[in-house]
């Protein structure tokens, strides 16, 4: 029942927004009672937050797993890159964008997904440099993750707007050379 | 009188997100009689999607006169790269992203944003280009300007949720390191 509340969630925030996501709608869509739900998510904040955190975290295990069975060497970067772009323009993503907005001039929402965001935030920046088998101690590098992290943040808020896949697959095939060529040449020795 | 408008839509949208800027709020806030606000815009579309329009045009050319200054050599990727980090950290990025959000869900306004933001990305694309003197007739080139858009987009997304500069500020210092490193060996040449 928990996760059928937890997709009708993310599948009204994604056709409705955040505004048009009311409670009684989630009930309808999971097939779940009013009492029953009200009990498990006593507030439509508890129930947003608890399901894009739950299937966040779905979608990263799903995305570790795939990624883990790439092979290392020629390639994994670009595969690595293409699949946190793939990832940022998720329904989870788009659902997760409509909590930021509706939280960013609504405090109590802002105070259930501050920590979300930052637990997420930590969590992806760990599993990249996992992926991609790097050392964050040379200087630039933790930039650089970063970097690529806020850049498919940013392709998956224009593909939110009508933006094609294309178009996404393209930018990340040049951002993932340019990545492996940064990563051979760290700062100060491109020079 | 128009100008007050504009300024006092952008304010609350940043203030009080899209939900909570009602056109009734607007007048008050710019000390404009309902009648003579209706008169020029008469739904809050028109008058939300014409205040993004004209502030982002009046921050897009305040950008460019002051990158227009700035020297050409050493140092002008990062500062070109650190003012479009700035440019999407502004208060005008934020009633933008409460207009695309909103947007997404809503087949009117998205009628009139999806056109707005379609040229805002082609005349922040042709400037980036402008600024940084750049050939985009040689592979990758173009990749790596839309990259670096989507880039500074993701950051301004990040910044609404309360990130901080000094972050932005360090990611683009190397963002801009590697931009120069790619645009000095473009695409095969790095090898």
């Amino acid at each position: 029942m928990r996760q059928r509340l937890m997709d009708a969630t993310v599948e009204l925030l994604v056709e409705k927004g955040f505004g048009g996501t009311t409670t009684t709608l989630v009930s309808e869509r999971a097939g779940v009672s009013r009492g029953a739900q009200l009990h498990h998510f006593p507030t439509k904040n508890d129930l947003v937050v608890a399901a894009v955190s739950h299937l966040t975290a779905i979608r990263g295990s799903d995305l570790e797993a795939a990624v883990a069975r790439l092979p290392r060497g020629e390639g994994r970067t670009e595969a690595v890159v293409q699949m946190l772009g793939d990832h940022f323009a998720s329904d989870v993503f788009t659902a997760a964008l409509e909590l930021w907005v509706a939280a960013r001039t609504d405090e109590h929402l802002h105070e259930a997904v501050a920590p979300l965001e930052q637990h997420l935030g930590r969590e992806t920046h760990r599993l990249t440099v996992e992926l991609l088998g790097i050392d964050e101690g040379r200087p630039g590098t933790r930039e650089l993750v970063q970097a690529t992290l806020d850049l498919v943040r940013g392709l998956g808020l224009a593909n939110t707007l009508g933006d094609d896949a294309r178009r996404r697959r393209r930018i990340l095939t040049e951002w993932a050379r340019t990545l492996d060529a940064a990563l051979r040449n760290p700062q100060g020795d491109d020079a």
